[in-house]
Order: C-alpha cells, then structure tokens, then sequence
C-alpha cells in the first residue's frame, strides 16, 4: 500500500533512509553499533514515534553482536533511551528487546533480540493497517472528502503505511479522498519535506501550507476531519506531538471539525496522568535560526524550540489504535483497549 | 527612538531598503519610476502596509517627474494600487498625492506631489508615535511585562517606530518590557529576519519562535499582551493581517491574553462592512516550496499561500490608532476616531 520505507534490518547493521535529506536526496545510513542508531535518533535521521521505537529496537541488537554481557546492555539501553526524550515507544521497545534477551544466556542475546525487534516491527506493519481501517470508519458517507495532517505520522514515521498518514491512504484505496492538506511542520518542515513527498511517491492529492495557513483552511469549512500522529498519550488522553498540533486542535474545535489522534497502543503511557508529566524535547536554536543551513534569523537571536506541544484531552474527538477507537472520556477506555491485549 | 529607516525620498528617486536580503546584506534600491516602485512593493522590497503607501506616494512623485498630464498620472496610480491587493493604504496614499496634483497645473505637479508624499510620511512618522504612547497605557501596572507580536509592524512597515513594534518600543522607553516574543512568520519569515534585525538594532530583549510555538508560549501565562499590525479594517473591526495572525488570536482568547490590532486610521476601510469584503492576496507557491532559495519540498507540490487571514472582532480586545483606541463593538468606535480627524 506504500512505496515508501523508513527503515531496514540488513543482516549485521540497520539500514536507516537518511530523512535529513528528503526530498532532494534519496540516501542510506548504515548502523553497527548502539551508539550509530542512537546518534542517528537524536540528529533526526530517523523520527516518528513508531519508527524511532523500532530502530531503538535494533539498535539494542547491534548492541547484542558487539558485547551481550547485561553491563553492556544496560549502557546500550540507556543510551538509546536518551536519544529524545518525550516518545515513550522508544523506552518501550528497548525495554521490551532488554527484557527478551535477558531470558537467554548472552551467546543467544543477539539472536533473541532480533527476533523481538522483527517482532515489534512486524506488529507495527500490523498495527497501522489496523489504525488504517479504524480511523478511515470514523469519516462516514461514501463521498470524497478532505481531510489535514500535520508533521509526517506516515510511512517515514512507522514500520508500515503510518499512522495518520495510514487512515489516508485507507481513505484514498477507499475512493474517498478528495485531497490531502499537509502543515510545513515548522522548524524541521517535515510536512513539506516528508509528508509531501510520500504523497508523491504513492499519488496521494495533496496540498501543503505553512502552518500559520491552516488555520484558514479550517475556517473556509472544507475539512472533514483532521488526522495527527501522537509520540506519547497521558492516561487522560492529553496527547504530546509535533510542535503546533495544539493550535491546530484549538482551531478545528472553533470550526467543528473532528480531531483524530491515529497512535498503536505502544504510545499511550498510563504511568502519566495527565500532560504536565510529558516531558517536552527543547531542541537546537539553530533550527529556527537556520534552514537548510540558510541563516534566516539575525546570528544570536536568542530562539525557544520546543520539538513538541500537549493537546488536552477536551479537544480530542478520538484516539484511534490498532485495537480501536478510545472516546472521551479517555481514561477508561484507553485502560479498556490497552487490557483488551493482554 | 529607533535606528531603522525603511526609506528616504534622494532629490529625485525613491530609496528602499531591500528588505528581502535582511539580516544578511543591508542594501538600497533606487526606484525612480512608478513601475520601479511597484515592483518594489510587489516584491517585497519594501512591505508592511504603512510603508508601502509612503513608498506608493513617492512612485507618484517620480512619475510626475517624467510625466505630469491626467493619463500618465492616472495610468501610474492604476500601477502602484495594483502591486497588492489587501493594503489599504496604498490605494489611499495614490490618491491623496494624485488629488493633490489635481489642483495643480502638470508643471507644478513633481513638486506639490513632493510635498504632499512628504506630508504623508510625516504624518505616519507621528501617527506611529501616538500609536506608541496609547497602546504602551494599555499595560496596565509598573513592572516589566512580556508581550508577543507576529510578522514585522516595526519601523521597517512604517516610516517611524512602527505601529505595533512601536508599541513595544515605547514600553521598553517605559521600563516595561521585560521580553518580546516573535512569531517567524512564514513563509517570508518577517518576523525572524525584520523583528529580529530591528529588535537587534536597537537593543530590545526578543525570544523568536516558530509559528506553531506561539500556542505555548501562550499556553504558559507568561504574556501580558499580544500586539500586531493590520493591512486593512473593515468597518466592524475585523482585520486583515499576516497569515497566522488569526490562529494567535483564538489562542489568545483561549488564553484569556488580551489580543490588541496597532494601526493608523488609514489602514481602516469603512467601505467594507466586514471581513469577507477583505481581499486577500495569494502569493506564489514557490514561497512556501523554497526557503531563501532552497527547495525544501518535492518540486511540484500543490501549495495554498494566501498571504493574509481576517480576525474577527470579537476576539481584539482593542484597536489602537494614532487618534486614540477603539474598543468593543468597534463599529461605532472606529466612525467616531475617524471623524475625528476631520
């Protein structure tokens, strides 16, 4: 159902798609060793809560090849958890490759853990097929519609067809798409770089603004829902995701259109209650000051780059997962779907 | 009060600041032709609405230098009103300065268009300062308070300290201005390469955020006031500003941050009952596909750019001009500070 891939398990390394350089450039990044994948995490090589949660995964088994000793992956776990700090699959998918290889004596870790990284990104395929079905029900009718994204929650982002992105490309098989519209995604512009070239590669109709532009395209009343990705959910529902999902979601509950949280299960954290224990990435000046590599903001100027914003849960319409769809009030019923896989 | 100037009439052409190479190169653009200065306005030499309608009158100017009879001085007016669409002031500056000619004989014509270019100048000079002194008495208290403003309504868009910058320029002069915060502004980021080059220039404290960041900003009850400028005011307050200027304004509602518009009564258009009688430009794709040049999405993507957006009256708290402010409901208000200038 896509074209496009994010990453790739190549016998003894991760191959990695080098999403710093996309559009204009289509490049590999090979990874042996825990500290390569983490190293490629934190400078955005690889980003999308999903696909990051994945790669850590692998990362642990590069770890494994090199020294399966516990210290030694330990070290490994805890470097690739640091890598970014607000999606809560990258410590989930690490911890679950530590844990499946602690079952076995350090000769059988690397093994092990690959298994259980294909695991985790086989059930991450799955899981947004499944995503896919659920939030495309969610639009009803049978004609085509419109529907906004914001950041890149695709295939770029995931090990499969996206989250987000996934319900729109269900919506497209479905002939119900009548256009895409895609945020820039300010400062790393993953909506214009990402987004916009997925659409691309697999046909998709697209339309791309700045970000300060959505806003106007929910009040001209076009849009039948919006579709975001989400890289942790608090136990309420309260949902951290790419810079400017927040204001979106204030704008489309003025204009009466849906908002969709599309996320697998793997991002909601129970063990935070609400949005103020999300933790919120500050990331590098120089992403706001420079782009692609264009100083564009007087040297100096003193910059606040938060890599993310919380949504609280009032302004949530549903949170669609691989399980199904959680309505407000969120807690009961993201409990209910998270128990429903055990 | 401020060391930007974003223009000067030189004995016989128009000089503009090009704007468009800031902060990088600080250059001068000769216009000695009508065309020459629309073309300027049309692509952003020169912009920001107060400063394009002085720079507008000065393109009159050089055309009765090179040609002072109806049709040539008609002809050019037709020119420069059609260099952008949403501006109000430039339509209103051509026609001051041809209506003065008018009462003239065509040999007169250069010098009496001069002095009434110059009148026009002098009168935003002052307007921005009494702007400057009433939207400073809306901060109510002593102490030092942040405040947040959008695109650039400094001394770049005027021909003084600007309307909202002037604003915060007269707080700082106050004592009052512990931090100004700025929107970017994509996608010509006149915030990020104009407020911050003009903050720089004259020491005042500013934190630059993308546009998606402001919500949090906002979010964090650290804001006292937002201040913006406006391209043109219908009859019942609803203003026409930079795209995003909108989404800011429901934010700030949300917020309870009172949401203030700073602009002379020239930017108000009785004419238009209400916003959906604004128009509002849409720019070239290629604004939002390159950045400073570079392609930073998939060559051939469908791209919405409208330039402006129009925030309705019942989320501005105020609206400043130089005659004084206008308040809630604004219909009446914006009648009586018009007609009291008569």
């Amino acid at each position: 159902m896509t074209r496009v891939r994010a990453l790739e398990w190549d016998h003894t390394a991760l191959l990695l798609l080098d999403q710093r350089l996309l559009p204009g450039r289509v490049a590999w990044v090979r990874c042996s060793t825990p500290e390569e994948v983490a190293s490629a995490i934190g400078s955005l090589v690889v980003r999308g809560a999903p696909a990051i949660g994945v790669a850590a995964a692998y990362g642990m088994v590069t770890g494994a090849r090199l020294d399966a000793e516990d210290v030694a992956l330990e070290a490994a776990a805890r470097r690739l958890i640091s890598a970014r700090p607000t999606a809560v699959n990258l410590a989930w998918a690490v911890e679950r490759v530590l844990e499946a290889m602690r079952t076995v004596p350090p000769s059988r870790r690397a093994e092990v853990g690959l298994l259980e990284a294909k695991r985790i990104q086989d059930e991450d395929e799955r899981a947004c097929i499944d995503m896919a079905r659920h939030g495309a029900d969610l639009v009803s009718g049978d004609e085509p519609v419109e529907v906004l994204t914001h950041c890149n929650a695709g295939a770029l982002a995931t090990a499969g067809i996206g989250t987000a992105l996934g319900v729109v490309r269900e919506l497209a098989v479905r002939g119900r798409l009548a256009r895409l519209w895609a945020c820039e995604a300010r400062p790393v512009l993953q909506g214009a770089r990402l987004t916009a070239w997925e659409a691309a590669q697999d046909g998709l109709p697209l339309t791309l603004v700045s970000d300060s532009a959505a806003a106007s395209v929910l009040a001209s009343g076009r849009l039948r829902a919006v579709f975001v990705g989400a890289d942790r959910i608090a136990a309420d529902g309260s949902t951290a995701n790419k810079i400017g999902t927040y204001p979106l979601a204030v704008l489309a509950q003025r204009h009466a259109v849906p908002f969709h949280v599309v996320a697998p299960t793997s991002t909601v954290d129970l063990g935070v209650p609400d949005g103020t224990g999300i933790p919120v990435e500050e990331r590098s000046p120089d992403e706001v000051r420079r782009l692609q590599g264009v100083l564009v903001a007087p040297q100096g100027t003193t910059v606040f780059n938060p890599a993310f914003d919380v949504t609280p849960p009032e302004l949530i319409a549903a949170i669609v997962t691989e399980r199904g769809i959680a309505r407000p009030p969120f807690g009961d019923a993201l409990v209910r779907l998270l128990e429903s896989g055990q």
